[in-house]
């Protein structure tokens, strides 16, 4: 029985090791699918990867308490003229939290069929919900020289 | 046996879930710590938080990588005339990681003797060490409306 415990404890060990692992290419993972469908479905996709308490820090504004109110503020990704990337550049987990940040773009084709862009940092806080899934908790962004 | 490892199982889960409102509570002193030794030994005092891998994530300017290069560009707090405050909003932690995020504000006296002021929101990341203690691997922050 003791040796049994042992061989749970260290079995336990392993897994959460290898679980850390696993969990990061998961983050990675949601990442780039909410790019895509935030590409496909607009603020509706980027939304539906935000945890219903969610804070949103917007350069240049006030928080933006919740994913109702987060949602109001996305609308601009409904324009197809406009286009959100981004790549991380670090994932790091631990137990239910993770964080991820690096940079991201934001094009836009003016009426005139101008197209701009502005780019910047981000980092996002992930929090693994009851049902094993991902998501955002926390996203803050602000820009990069030119 | 079996008892003994069950009971240590209870123990274990227990002293997690206890030990998460404990490390909440540390990251809660290491804000409060940090902003004090920002004000009394400037720079060095508040990059005594930081972890010699962490990265700046400054509005209007670049990623810093590390420490060293972080602590050149917060040498403006060794000015007696610069006072940069904050407060968090939410401390959460999981294991080895833990983030806070708030509001932030910065008072400055100019050589006129008028003082300006700005204010913004903040994501601090942090990360328990090899030692135990806790420090910060990322610091993210953008302005506030007027």
């Amino acid at each position: 029985m003791r040796v049994l415990c042992s061989s749970l404890l260290i079995l336990f060990l392993v897994s959460f090791s290898s679980a850390r692992g696993d969990e990061t290419e998961k983050i990675r993972a949601a990442e780039a699918a909410m790019m895509g469908a935030a590409a496909e479905r607009g603020a509706e996709g980027f939304m539906s990867f935000y945890a219903d308490d969610a804070v949103e820090l917007p350069e240049g504004e006030q928080a933006i308490q919740g994913k109702a109110n987060i949602a109001k503020a996305m609308q601009y990704l409904n324009d197809k003229n406009n286009r959100l990337t981004w790549t991380p550049n670090k994932v790091d987990v631990s137990g239910d939290l993770a964080y991820s940040y690096g940079v991201y773009e934001f094009r836009s084709t003016g009426k005139d069929g101008k197209l701009s862009s502005s780019s910047g940092k981000y980092t996002t806080i992930w929090k693994k919900q009851n049902d094993g899934s991902w998501k955002v908790v926390l996203d803050m962004g602000n820009v990069s020289p030119k």
